[in-house]
């Protein structure tokens, strides 16, 4: 059995390369890590998505929304190793330019829940959100951590 | 070790004292399973709290909001059960009266991560959202599971 210091390496590997994969604009690569039946909280509505086909999808459309290139992050991520099953958590930040000429340089939360299927880990759920205020119902996309 | 089923059934008896928590508006109940380090990535501003000393003043923050009783219920819920972690995921509702007079009923998505620690499972990460539209940068109140 791996210890919890090697699966939070092979965690940490899953996301450096899904910040690759935004990085490259690669929806199929990004939702390789994804299991068939994952069920994500999107930053954006519906209130869930299930299935890592829908998930592709999405991330095609966030992909062609911009104009050349992305930069993206992930900071303060804190991954929790178990025994077939683990979760991390950190903060997300993206950076370019729209299509629609809209500069864009916000941070995120995002939590990904995972399980060992064979011998590779899957992402079974995953939880992206930005917080509100209440006085206005809306997000602030200038957050800073 | 605890099997899977009885690590579900425990992660599904610490959400029902939760529903129960909140309908007593109780945030010392509320907050007695997290962790005192839980990161908690909250519905409102900022990006995220650290400890279950912010966490239990947020809550009473919280049911001071509401005039008179909260009703409150989780749909969905999908507890992932592993060795030491866990986590689950689901669809939460709050219905009452403000003080403000403003009736809410809203749904949102909630995420907890869990560690066991002695014999005991903590809650040590949890993200509770509204995705927005993007559009308008507004969240919506009125999302149906």
């Amino acid at each position: 059995m791996a210890t919890p210091a090697a699966v939070e390496a092979e965690i940490h590997a899953i996301m450096q390369d899904r910040i690759e994969a935004v990085q490259a604009k690669d929806a199929q690569r990004l939702v390789s890590h994804h299991s068939a039946d994952v069920v994500a909280y999107d930053l954006l509505e519906p209130l869930q998505y299930k299935g890592a086909a829908d998930l592709r999808q999405r991330a095609q459309q966030w992909f062609d929304g911009y104009d050349g290139p992305m930069t993206y992050e992930i900071r303060d991520l804190v991954v929790v190793p178990g025994h077939g099953v683990a979760f991390c958590h950190g903060l997300h930040h993206v950076a370019g330019r729209l299509r629609t000429g809209q500069q864009v340089d916000m941070w995120w939360r995002a939590t990904q829940g995972l399980r060992l299927v064979g011998d590779k880990w899957q992402i079974v759920h995953e939880h992206s959100s930005l917080p509100f205020d209440m006085a206005t119902g809306k997000v602030s996309f200038a957050l800073k951590p």
